[in-house]
């Protein structure tokens, strides 16, 4: 059974409930924009082409449900809901665009407000399928690359954070490159890396890998290293995007560029999974993406269903709980850039990118 | 102000509860073996040097505070509750050590009862004050070794797990050079890893840094990288060891190995701090040294007092949550080796050992 983060069908939509992941699949219907507003704020919701996606289909049921009198009313009552949607997430480039997108579409769309209002549901239903069909490519290329490259002997995989289903339309990116490998018979054992701080790989990749009952070992993030020495059946890590800068550098979670050097330093390859869409080719290199700081309550607090006395887990009750000395200084920059030189492969829709004789990889030719 | 975590008089003992900090420092009273005995097996007290030091002075003042008919009587005594301490943590090597050379220590002392009584609490008390004045030669070795190969410059430290003076006898190894370094008006800042999954680095390194005003921040594991390329003036990063080869290879705790790779990818010093007696001559290289797995429960869990939805932490209700999927496999190794080749200097409290231009370090000479 595939792991369905957002179900929708016209006019209803509801997503699996990420503050009550691990440890409760529970979905959450979204009725309208201020849901999907609050869902993507409190993250409820995450990754960044969830986000745009549910923020697009929040606003394609509401429509749906909603009457009006001209085109004109529909286009002026989609432009400030998706202006609205924007601010739950203004960093969220995803989200953006796709606002930016659909509001074009709908002024450009001639006739009544019915064929307004048609114009901008196909659209968003669109945007769902096409993100599925878009990461199932990613798995396929990547699973035809590792082929390729590695062999046809079973190897195991290491990950970080979550590129999932849950992080998706569906499938997932890197993880769907895993479940692309491991459909063909080919996945040996997966390693999903815990991914502090905020934990998405051993809540979320764990989660998913747990459903598709893919064989799968969580470890925290320092342990990478000698897991790579002491087990040399890993050929590959694959991880997400942010952002792939025209060099090929990567922006994706922190601790990926520490990823890409244990990979060089024990000879593993170092593979980059992303829509072409992440692909950002007016920045030149990953000295042009600014780190961008993040809460520091988010390293020194860790929030779970408490743990009894006798060792149960009791889901009714979660709790925050603090981690660190008080008063100290904590430095939590959201992501790093793993450098093209420490990158063997970018894996997209379109196909695979790797560097030509001189080192360069050219990202052009997919755009 | 020094950090005692080890408060010792002639007749009492007590020791800071470590189950209780960061969030609270309260000294917990150690009157015999079995309260040693309770405090090591719950972890009350850590740390291999720290462990063997209170178990000594707990039967020394068990001894104070006893009478004996004969220097026979404390022989049995000595040996019985020697026996009965190692139990308490069968794998700690510097506890099984101290316990044979104090029993080794009554069986060879001539004399009534008091004398054999005050041979043992001397030598008890001797252990105290030796460590910490090994730590503190570790420390002004370390500071030597620094002003001869960074130079004069002011420069920032990075550091993995606790190996300060709640882990020791007092002042530190790792921890024991950054004090001096500190000390001497040379370190501009101290960064500490959080040291996943244990959090010895955010628990007890952040507040032995904050006790002694340190200036000094908290990253996570994955951080590491990202840290040393955006902070060129860190120019070193120091470690404790579990135990260290004949070559010099260094088990230390898990994430050690993959920080010695990421100090040589950054071309910043890797250091490894230790007292003479962590040098296992017989064991000829890393290779020889067993990975001990500890249990997953310590990966999936965390405990901390839980922070009210105000943000205040409320340091009455400690909680312990849940932190990944339910299902999930883990694989928790307690530590990893750092090899010799990735190692800069080896500094004892005897001297400094650095490779020779073979890259082999000589540390027979240490012993």
């Amino acid at each position: 059974m595939v792991l369905e983060a957002i179900k929708y069908t016209p006019h209803s939509l509801a997503i699996l409930d990420q503050l009550r992941l691990p440890h409760e699949s529970v979905y959450f219907p979204i009725k309208n924009s201020v849901d999907a507003f609050n869902a993507i704020k409190s993250m409820t919701v995450r990754g960044a082409p969830a986000i745009a996606i549910v923020a697009a289909l929040a606003l394609a049921v509401e429509l749906a449900n909603t009457e009006f009198e001209s085109a004109d009313d529909v286009r002026e009552f989609v432009g400030d809901k998706l202006k609205y949607l924007v601010t739950s997430r203004p960093t969220a480039v995803n989200l953006s665009d796709a606002a930016r997108k659909l509001e074009n579409l709908v002024n450009e769309t001639d006739g009544d407000a019915t064929t307004v209002v048609r114009a901008y549901i196909t659209a968003a239903e669109k945007m769902l399928v096409d993100d599925v069909s878009d990461n199932m490519n990613i798995g396929k290329n990547g699973l035809e690359w590792a082929k390729k490259t590695i062999g046809s002997d079973k190897f195991s995989i290491l990950t970080i954070c979550n590129t999932g289903s849950l992080a998706t339309a569906g499938y997932g990116t890197a993880l769907g490159i895993i479940r692309s490998i491991h459909g063909d018979g080919l996945l040996s054992h997966a390693y999903a890396l815990e991914t502090r701080p905020y934990n998405q790989g051993s809540r979320l990749t764990a989660y998913e890998l747990v459903h598709d009952n893919i064989p799968a070992t969580l470890i925290t993030d320092s342990m990478a290293s000698v897991l790579l020495k002491s087990h040399p059946e890993i050929k590959m890590i694959v991880v997400g995007a942010d952002r792939v800068a025209k060099n090929g550098d990567t922006a994706n979670k922190i601790g990926t560029y520490q990823l890409s050097i244990v990979a060089k330093h024990h000879g593993v390859k170092f593979v980059v999974a992303a829509p072409t869409t992440s692909i950002d080719i007016q920045t030149k290199t990953g000295e042009g993406i600014a780190i961008e700081q993040r809460n520091p309550e988010e390293l020194v607090t860790v929030r779970g269903p408490v743990v009894d006395k006798d060792g149960k887990v009791n889901k009714e009750e979660a709790k925050t709980v603090h981690i660190a000395a008080p008063g100290i200084g904590v430095w939590n920059p959201s992501f790093d850039v793993a450098p093209a030189t420490l990158i063997d492969a970018i894996v997209t829709e379109k196909g695979v990118a790797e560097k030509d004789q001189n080192g360069e990889f050219h990202l052009e030719s997919f755009l």
